[in-house]
């Protein structure tokens, strides 16, 4: 008799984007003549780059000749790429990474939904609260986390690190330890960042403790500050203790291209003296076809001396919307954090509003989407993400509205 | 104290393709100066045809506008592309499925290994034996294989349904029930395809069992005999018991390109009524972000006018290979099947030579890459695979060099 993965039944209601959409549809239809800006989800809007955009073409027209047609790519990622990043993300910055030790995928999402699975499934995971949705409800799927618990909106066997105000939204070590700890710095929802030397003293936790880092690099791109590192490999010791997990979808606005890449080390091993780098591939090469040759000569592109200079101006076109959207938070008498080194700003709904009557009432009031905090997790609860990802005018006029109420 | 996942390291060495790419690599270092023929891993040569360059040429263009850019796609795929699947693939063929049962993905080969995961973890799995090995590899990463048996070459929990000659290569039904059949027709590696009449029997089988056929329709392309269904989906009572996978590699040449989908039907659910298509959706939003856009129109280009005559051509131009092999090697005395409604050619090696034996005398004396039928199950051992998706020239290159043997 054939049984479901029950695990996927203790998945609290939907996932929490579609939820977002869901209800923004139905408002859409009940007020066709108002316009909706989304400030929402993370997903960008400007286009592709010209550098991006001719490495695209090329590799088209390669596919389109048989003397330089591609057809399975290698699993791990074709050799030009992987060299492009290790020299580029890490050697050009002082870590020792080397270009096998690059797993190229077809997106961060899938790499931080993943990785999950070459643990055993008794391993322990610890996350910040709030949090991205994907890190637990992956766990979920694969039974390590229990049941939820509807009032505390949390798992029972989840170790939740809060993350307010606070305690500056950054993590303090937990009492009972974990065996895999997941780090998002610059961090999605809060928008903070964590400095070097709170990030060194994770490293040494996770090694005195036999820990793994899975250490969530997406929004690498959006530090402005000195003492925020890029890569948790700047630390010392990360090598024996830390996956890191990379996106082009915020740098190079691929959220509809797909691509991303994880980072292994060898030296990274479990208690038994197990390699999770042969695990990784192994994965790979079992349920996972390589990314697409095209978007992987799209990706070196992000690499060349044209495509870093139009990415560093993506960057900056995005980063003017965070000072936009602070500035003007700021002057409404909003308290704000975030949108420094991040592309996320993160208020404090105004008189204590739970997190979804504020999403509602700047739905109906102003037109603008935003995500409530309590999504990512009960800490969350009283506060709310706006992104940076619109453009300057949608941006400009969301504020404005926003102001307004 | 942080655990690998045990189950891994269950898998014997490691993927079949990857060893006998690295046994091909040696002997090219070590004989630099002859030209090696693959008719080994089933990847297409010939280039992307017009309609899809065309297609994709112009989805790259939308991306470099900020009015046509497109960021995150739908999870499951957009609409144009479902509509266009389920309306060819399926209505047009009298078999009811809608557009929304159709989930579009990076691959058939990434469905393959991971739908195994929407099921519990004491689900009891059968092969045919000889098999694709994802199938079975997905199964005991999950931990729902047992240990493998190395003399027998087999997992102690799987149910193996042998495909001979002795049986026209055509699994019997098992006398232990399964819970998840995997069903792949028209056949990798063995090239044969199950009659209408034959699939129908295991539907009835799996409805009554309250088991679920997964039914690999890779090859589907490659039919060109009137009683082979071209879907599972022909059958009656298949949208109670199966799910269906499809590739767009091997009709329209995407190895490289990588898009393919899956087909899970409202009514199909397990023996608590648990329907999967919302766990499949699930597991979609939650551990992929969606097809490319530029991936996702030049699968849509597969079903135009243009593109369907083109991939007709395609898919002629390697069957006229197919038919190169079997002749030759008929004449040369070998006893081969498949070919026909197939792009595999599966041999009997000759006087009962072990498949690896035939695989090194194949790569040592004519310098042709074929598949080991061993390495496909013990069923498969004396049985050797041929692909019929190299250039013209090089195929008949081959079979004049393996005629000489």
């Amino acid at each position: 008799m054939l049984k479901a993965n029950a695990n996927y039944l203790n998945l609290p209601g939907s996932y929490l984007f579609s939820t977002i959409s869901k209800k923004v549809a139905a408002y859409k239809e009940a007020n066709p003549d108002r316009t909706v800006i989304s400030l929402g989800i993370g997903d960008v809007t400007q286009p592709l780059s010209p550098a991006i955009l001719k490495a695209l073409h090329a590799a088209v027209d390669e596919m389109g000749a048989r003397e330089t047609f591609r057809g399975y790519a290698p699993d791990l990622g074709y050799g030009f790429l992987r060299t492009a990043i290790a020299e580029n993300d890490y050697r050009a910055r002082g870590c020792d990474i080397a270009d096998d030790e690059i797993f190229v995928s077809d997106g961060a999402k899938s790499d931080s939904g993943n990785i999950q699975e070459i643990f055993d499934e008794k391993c322990v995971i610890a996350v910040c609260d709030p949090v991205y949705p994907v890190y637990v409800d992956s766990n979920v799927m694969a039974g390590r986390t229990g049941l939820y618990n509807e009032n505390a909106g949390r798992f029972e066997n989840v170790i939740y690190m809060p993350c307010t105000a606070e305690n500056g939204f950054s993590p303090s070590l937990p009492d009972k330890t974990p065996d895999i700890i997941y780090i998002c710095s610059p961090n999605n929802p809060t928008g903070t960042a964590m400095s070097r030397k709170d990030l060194q003293e994770w490293v040494d936790y996770a090694n005195k403790n036999h820990s793994v880092i899975i250490y969530d690099a997406a929004y690498e791109a959006y530090i402005s500050e000195e003492d925020i590192p890029h890569s948790i490999y700047e630390c010392e010791g990360a090598r024996t203790c830390a996956i890191e997990i990379h996106s082009f979808s915020k740098n190079a606005g691929f959220t509809g291209v797909r691509l991303g890449y994880t980072v292994i080390p060898k030296e990274l091993k479990d208690a038994d003296g197990v390699a999770l780098h042969g695990l990784w591939a192994r994965r790979h090469g079992t349920k996972f076809n390589g990314a697409p040759y095209i978007q992987q000569r799209a990706g070196a592109a992000v690499y060349t001396p044209e495509g870093k200079a139009e990415i560093k101006a993506l960057v900056s076109y995005y980063m003017e919307n965070a000072k936009v959207i602070l500035e003007a938070l700021k002057e409404a008498g909003y308290t704000v954090y975030g949108g420094v080194n991040a592309p996320y700003i993160w208020l404090k709904t105004p008189d204590g509003v739970k997190s979804w009557e504020f999403f509602e009432r700047l739905l109906n009031e102003a037109g603008v989407v935003g995500t409530p905090g309590a999504g990512f997790g009960p800490s969350g609860e009283g506060y709310f993400r706006l992104t940076a990802f619109g453009t300057h005018e949608n941006t400009k006029e969301a504020v404005e509205r926003i102001k307004k109420i």
